[in-house]
């Protein structure tokens, strides 16, 4: 009886809208909580499975589980709210009033939102995500006329997570440019970025943060070390500033809000909703 | 007056929560909108302009707005209630019955849900893109017991992109196998993968969409042929069954569905939730 509650996200697809909705929620709890995913609820069968392993976890802890669903097939749906937990059912509690406001039913057909809804949108996901993987840390700099944006950054700021996740998400075709000891030295903004000022954005990061990161990499190094961060720091915000380049500081943001704050902030046009 | 009707994705933070919600229910419904997502609303100032947003857009339609918000802030949500609009407020629907249910008050902080909460989870991603990025396309075969799972495919079926989600979303360690026409001529697993055959998982794809997807790339190449796709996966799927590789056809799946398909038939034990 000493197992923590469960809490259950059950999908006809992926989960990751489950998830996403029950875990915003439960981040404004103080509480332990056990998290089981149960994907691809998609028929009778599979469900009844699921509503054995919401059972037995109830068993287990003692406690009703809570259940985020975001099924649509209205069988798959009754047969979860026979479970003896608390369900959160995410299309009955929005799917009717904006039926209502949208003057329309709804087509209650699975998947529609992780799933792949066209050919075009995928292309474009992995157009952009190969662009910023070949066009991460400076590897080539030509194609810039292509890009949307163009991060500049010491290493180890978050410039390539950041690319990927604006290609990933938004669909922005991100590169990024890993500012060298002889950019900082010279203290201007690198030739082949010149003609692409408008697009750039440049990300800092505290320096005892930085030493961290770097030290993970490359223990004891000049590289890592807090000086050296410092010195690296100091001057490529400088740089910035006096180049009138936008940036922000990431350390303590996730990869999300780095990729969304530029997006924001450089008005991107998003190739993807 | 002929402008499409609004959705807003209302954010104290950066707004994917909203989006994801909002998107999984408007892709049940047949109608045309015009997205717009509003992050960081986080103060009344910024609740204001937001406010003056979605009643130009009630204006310039003619129809109220649809609002989806995931703001926590009391006062923020009740300047946004005032507008004229269709409001989904999640918080107020799902916080009040778990705070029933869980018998505590929620925490009421911002932005816990895509914002940085330790530095931990922040390396877990960072290391796990690192190691996608770092074992991409057989670049280095070593460090493979490092890895959570090995995905195995011809050129462009999707194994870059999932490794890369799989990192994202999950914290996994994925690397990934290019299977070269010499593998597919020998037809035996190439040698660095035998110590981890239970760690592999197979991607192949219909010749058809294979055919499309390398002809973007390689235009009237002998690489981008029908013919020379089909000879691939015919030999790939061959491999697969042989070696008893579970495998699956990403021909109609999303990033994030070959991702979590992979998750769920392996097995994988995330490091993130």
């Amino acid at each position: 009886m000493s197992q923590k509650r469960t809490v259950f996200f059950v999908s006809d697809r992926t989960g990751i809208t489950a998830e996403t909705l029950g875990h915003s929620l439960l981040t404004q709890f103080a509480v332990e909580l056990e998290l089981v995913t149960l994907p691809f609820i998609d028929n009778a069968e599979r469900a009844h499975l699921a509503l054995r392993q919401i059972e037995e976890a109830n068993r287990a802890s003692g406690e009703k589980s809570l259940v985020f669903s975001t099924v649509i097939d209205g069988e798959v749906r009754s047969i979860l709210r026979s479970a003896d937990a608390v369900i959160f059912d995410f299309f009955e509690t929005f799917i009717a009033p904006l039926e209502q406001e949208l003057k329309m039913p709804s087509s209650h057909m699975v998947g529609r939102s992780h799933g792949m809804v066209d050919n075009t949108m995928y292309n474009v996901r992995i157009d952009a995500m190969n662009y910023a993987l070949n066009h991460d840390d400076g590897v080539t700099t030509h194609h810039y006329s292509q890009a949307d944006v163009i991060l500049l950054g010491v290493s180890r700021t978050g410039k390539t997570p950041a690319c990927i996740y604006l290609a990933l998400q938004y669909g922005i075709f991100a590169a990024n440019y890993p500012l060298t000891e002889e950019d900082l030295l010279h203290m201007g903004l690198p030739k082949s970025l010149e003609p692409h000022r408008h697009k750039l954005y440049g990300l800092t990061i505290r320096p005892d943060r930085l030493e961290s990161i770097r030290s993970e990499r490359r223990p004891n190094s000049r590289y890592a070390s807090l000086r050296q961060c410092q010195y690296e720091i100091a001057r490529a915000e400088t740089l910035f500033r006096r180049e009138k380049i936008p940036y922000s500081n990431t350390t303590s943001m996730s990869i999300e809000e780095i990729a969304t704050t530029i997006l924001h902030e450089r008005k991107l046009k998003r190739r993807l909703y």
